[in-house]
């Protein structure tokens, strides 16, 4: 048990550590140096120059203006200053909205803490519950639930704070949702002419044995849709060619890089080996080797193009139709076509830039086995992860290795290898499996079939959750893996589990306090840091870089990881809510967090992501439900903790909370949700007229010609020799994109941060 | 604990009663003067004349034809003769699916029931693990899992058979649903022009202050469907209209009645008395009396009419809005109309007849609240309903009544009242509570806001199903009332509750023989004679009888009441599935049911019940669910079972099937729901086309015009006096329905079984 010094000074010990990186952070960011690094949002939106341009040789790379320094903490303000709507022109929906969610930390729990603070604490501290019993505690303790006796009268003061607690939540909730539907409507209607707005992905088309997929799908449409079909788009299975085109990239790289270091030193010429990784094989000239690489897999993939084109076995069932107004569009997406809803199957497109291609042609009863079986595969990642773990952890000891690896034991007993294995191999396996875990929960989200980077990235968010909330909230409350937990759900009553769970809540106050501190305080000063992207961007603009589209290319502005910190600040809002009514002390450290975290963030999304694609908030509904569902664990626990309290008076009046909460959240999502998800015909037809009436004569068909087009084809704008684009022709009826997955082990983390050559990068700088 | 004999009384009992009933039967449809009880489908079709018309006097009420008695069972081979195109043409595609569900019982449990004798008796039988005990048991556990000792590997067995029920019960649903989802198709591809079919229901009109609910609807449609909106009818709120109606009805009865009187008997005029029932007031001449009230309601009747008609606070926010086409209709009721989901709500017009107008005006907010409160209030009537009527029994017992009304004491202490207070009362209130259970739940449905009878029969059904559930099943499996059993689920561990239900399976099973027999056999047999509508038929034939239109009215064919038969079918279901694999020997008796009852209900469907709607086997996505439901208490039951008898390996093999079950029970969710709920656009765009190309100059607006009139105007077309109808020029725009809630405690008894005056009984015969 932590005692109110040790919080101290852990609080200091963070506290400092978050200074230096904000100092770090204040005095890198002002070398021009890192110009690139901590405002490439700027850049990319070319509304900054590099510095290099003007000034003396120095100052290009450091700055020596001594003033600036003084005022190291000034872009916290600057980055609350930008008004909302113009950030979201600035950053987009996604990231205002983003944003919002540390807010609403904020204006949940301030009117919380003041409140826990000005009943709970009172009502806890006077009493003497803990000083004659010889349970171990802390003076936190004082302040907490656990020092009132058993079966006082007092616990009705918690059990109105949990009510106010919901009531507030609620309304919070309830205004906010209205806000960002309003926002969300607002954003949709204020955008300018967008490809998706008259497009609807087709998926499931049927084989027909007389027609091909592209006529079969014209003529689908024009019977069914006769007044409003326009054109469309089938895809192409175009594996290979995109393989072909990342190696070319590859090759490029290499020539650059020779080239490079030919020009600084002219006098030798720089060779490369053939083989294996440039280290084996015969000697030869490396800018010759590469530039001839270059033609011949060039040629490769001029024939592929071609052949994609013409095999219409590389056509796989599903397309991309366009219509003549966003109103049939709208109708579209909403309706099902046939008898059949496993074919023909439609919805609303999502934006060129966030289709995930790899998914569009899995058949509908591959969907429902593939969902059978991540939903498994999940279960048995949340509960059993820890068996392979502990399996690799016992292998990584001294005497597994020595058993595995005999010839090794001279070398593993040297001091140095001994203490390295002994003090830091067990743990590894764990650490790596959680910085893995993102990326295998992607990897799940895609197996399933959903087609558009957003919904991929909600639906790992939704899995991470569920993990966080299992491994890191219930395990470290009752301290055992989830493996453990199952066991004791299974073979506890369901009115034991809340008991069970609600006594140890008070008890982990403490360790919850230093978590806040290590992963919320520190955690987010790193983050504003930007270590990662610091060093790649050197090292890439040292070996690299030619000209400026490289330097372009070479930063990395990443993205709000949706799937990976949303999550995270959801483990606040839940210990915030299930520590308000138990242990008010708590609140204040989240407080801290959210505050912080609001503006770095800001921070951040002003000067340095990128977002790789625009939802328009569609993933509001989900941090919306992950809330209610924090609100209502709360609700429950509480409920365990007073029956164990000698006052089971409490448990109907608080079982009226979680009914109320799961209506409010029905209420919600009826009244709600439908704005995140569906098109409403009015706001169409309301566009549609509108932009009648101002351009009568726009050309709508050569506006969509090829917006549906994957970044392979796009890509290859910029070398004139291989574009395949250039022709207009087949384009009107048929464009080539490709699909079936073929990458999907690697573009998680390509399609985040990578925002030089992934998938899904490429089109927002065409 | 029943022995073989005990079973074999009961059986030849139930057999023997069934047989009276099925003999009764055979004697009375044979007379005719019972032919409109018996076969009046066939008069409602107009395919049957009165066989009063020809003949001798005599035979006009008896059947003196001997050898007619002779084939008394007849009806059987006939009501099976009917191929199924044909019973679809005479009875309607809801019907023919209902009597599907019976179909599918002996589909699944014959092959079952073979399996189970041929492989688990033989297996259950060759073990004597009951011999040595002291448990009480009988020669049926023998059969039963039982028999079988702790711990033995022939559970193995158990364990196969539940496969082989999970994989053929599976297959056998996919196949229906394919063989369901394919006739409705046909049926709905089949049908005529309906009014429903180019039709949308519009709720949550928001109000304008300029512009009136009807203008409003108007411009919206005009605005957002330009090219398909044809024309709509405003709902009216024709409250007072409805009742006066309803009361010039009972009126005319009455004087009906009284002249019927005067004309047997012209010597005496009858004379009524103005008071309560007739008992009361002054003596007056009844038949004038009577004239002159029917006049007087008339004139109020007009005047609301007119009333209704002008003042536009009388219109609630709702409207039915037709369009030009399938297709145009199609897409309204399919999509979302305005960013707000809680106005302009669009869903597709349920038949006319299946109107329930009372709900039509609901707004969306109080939608949500009511959802709330009936389930809460299903809640406690499901697990607390026990309460009241232990306080009605502690009220109704000897002590009870003298303490509460000491005056009838010397009354109560009678011999013959005493003993029928003893033994009657304390039972009736429960009685009566069983009887009435249908009507609170369909009250509860028609209170959350459900807008088609057939809707509200759908989620009766489903609560009824779940009331059954707890109430019989699990009542009489643990021997507790749901109350006690709530206790346990709360206080017991997630993998106790199959434990100790599984434990008791098949100690039950003879009680459940005992109840299939009474409930199964004998039941069915009742439902044939008919004896309600037997004796009304015959009470209303002489008094109040004068024309063919009368007697016609006196008829009372009722219908499938599937917010009852169907959960009770359901029961049968979830025995043979949870005792399939425990105690196979229950098997056949089910299997006996399952076919009786389908020939029992095929006759009636022929030749007695007239449905009120047709809503195209919409139903049976939920009793799709439903079996699903049991196939997987099933399954968990074994599972808790087979952990008791020392066999827990079983456990991890067992819990495959409930996930793949309900894996299954997804797919087929997806995969044919859609073809219930939704419209596909294709069937619709063909079904336009193939019209325009026959009769391309149909006047649509003047065949809708007056199609979503209220009954009660359509009633009144009858009295030419009282039309309001015949004037053509306002229904073109404004057309009056009632609505707002106005009888809903009433209505359930009389939309089911009075076909003479409901709500919904009407436009069928206009």
């Amino acid at each position: 048990m932590a005692t109110l010094s040790d919080i101290g000074v852990s609080a200091a010990f963070n506290v400092l550590t978050a200074l230096a990186f904000l100092l770090a952070f204040a005095f890198l960011r002002l070398q021009p140096i890192n110009d690139r690094v901590y405002f490439p949002k700027w850049y990319l939106r070319g509304m900054r120059d590099d510095p290099i341009t003007s000034g003396a040789a120095v100052q290009k790379f450091v700055n020596l203006d001594a003033r600036s320094y003084l005022k190291f903490l000034n872009w916290m303000p600057a980055a609350l200053k930008m008004p909302q709507d113009e950030l979201i022109n600035h950053a987009g929906l996604d990231s205002v909205v983003y944003l919002r969610i540390y807010l609403i930390g904020l204006k949940i729990f301030v009117p919380i803490t003041v409140l826990a603070f000005a009943v709970l604490v009172p009502v806890n501290w006077t009493n003497n519950a803990l000083e004659g019993t010889t349970v171990v505690h802390s003076n936190i303790d004082n302040l907490s639930i656990s020092n009132v006796p058993y079966g006082s009268k007092r616990f009705i003061a918690h059990m109105a704070m949990a009510y106010a607690i919901t009531f507030w939540t609620c309304y919070v909730l309830l205004k906010e949702y209205q806000i960002i539907a309003k926002l969300r409507l607002r954003f949709l209607a204020s955008e300018k002419r967008r490809p998706d707005q008259f497009t609807v992905l087709v998926r499931n088309i049927p084989q027909d044995p007389d027609e091909s997929i592209s006529e079969l799908t014209e003529h689908f449409f024009l019977v069914n849709h006769p007044d409003h079909y326009l054109r469309h788009q089938v895809v192409y299975n175009a594996n290979k060619l995109s393989d072909l085109v990342e190696k070319k990239k590859k090759m490029q790289n290499w020539l650059d890089y020779y080239r490079l270091k030919f020009e600084r030193n002219p006098s030798e010429r720089p060779t490369t080996k053939t083989g294996f990784l440039g280290c084996f094989g015969s000697k030869v000239d490396a800018i010759d080797y590469y530039k001839s690489e270059i033609e011949k897999i060039g040629k490769e993939e001029a024939e592929e193009r071609k052949k994609v084109m013409k095999d219409p076995k590389s056509v796989v069932p599903a397309a991309f139709v366009s219509f003549r107004s966003r109103w049939g569009a709208a109708v579209c997406a909403q309706t099902q076509q046939t008898s059949n809803p496993t074919v023909w199957l439609t919805e609303w497109a999502p934006e060129p830039r966030d289709v995930y291609w790899n998914n569009l042609s899995i058949p509908f009863v591959s969907l429902t086995v593939r969902r059978l079986i991540i939903a498994v595969a999940f279960f048995f990642l949340n509960f059993f992860y820890v068996i392979p773990i502990a399996f690799v952890q016992s292998l990584a000891n001294l005497e597994g290795i020595e058993k595995a690896l005999p010839f090794l034991k001279p070398l593993v007993e040297l001091p140095l290898i001994k203490s390295f294995i002994q003090g830091f191999l067990p743990g590894i396996a764990l650490k790596i499996f959680l910085i893995v875990l993102p990326m295998i929960l992607m990897f799940m989200s895609k197996f399933e079939g959903l087609i558009s980077h957003s919904s991929l990235e909600r639906r790992s968010a939704s899995k991470y959750y569920i993990f966080l909330f299992f491994n890191v909230f219930l395990g470290s409350v009752i301290t055992g893996s989830a493996l453990e937990q199952l066991k004791t759900y299974i073979h506890t009553s369901a009115n034991e589990i809340p008991k069970i769970i609600g006594m140890s809540i008070p008890m982990k106050a403490t360790f919850f306090i230093t978590y806040v501190m290590v992963d919320g305080w520190t955690g987010i000063a790193g983050e504003i840091l930007r270590v990662k992207p610091l060093i790649f961007y050197h090292i890439k603009n040292f070996f690299l870089v030619k000209t400026e589209k490289d330097r372009e290319e070479a930063m990395d502005p990443g993205s709000i990881c949706f799937d990976s910190c949303e999550p995270r600040i959801q483990l606040y809002f839940l210990l915030g809510l299930v520590y308000a009514a138990v242990t008010p002390f708590l609140l204040p450290f989240i407080l801290v967090f959210f505050g912080f975290a609001y503006v770095v963030y800001r921070h951040q999304i002003i000067n340095v992501y990128n977002q790789q694609y625009e939802s328009g908030a569609q993933f509001w509904p989900s941090v919306h439900g992950r809330i209610i569902t924090a609100l209502i664990i709360s609700q429950l626990l509480l409920l365990g903790l007073l029956s164990t309290k000698g006052f089971e008076e409490s448990t109907p009046v608080l079982l009226v909370l979680p009914v109320l909460t799961f209506w409010f959240f029905k209420y919600c999502k009826n009244r709600y949700e439908p704005a995140f998800v569906r098109n409403p015909l009015q706001e169409a037809m309301r566009k549609d007229t509108l932009e009648r009436a101002r351009e009568p004569n726009f050309d709508l068909k050569t506006y969509l010609a090829g917006s549906y087009l994957h970044p392979v084809f796009k890509a290859s704008d910029d070398d004139d020799k291989y574009s395949a684009v250039d022709d207009d022709g087949w384009m009107d009826e048929e464009v080539i994109v490709p699909t079936k997955r073929h990458s999907r082990r690697t573009t998680p983390a390509q399609s985040k941060y990578d925002g030089s050559d992934g998938l899904s990068s490429v089109p927002e700088k065409s």
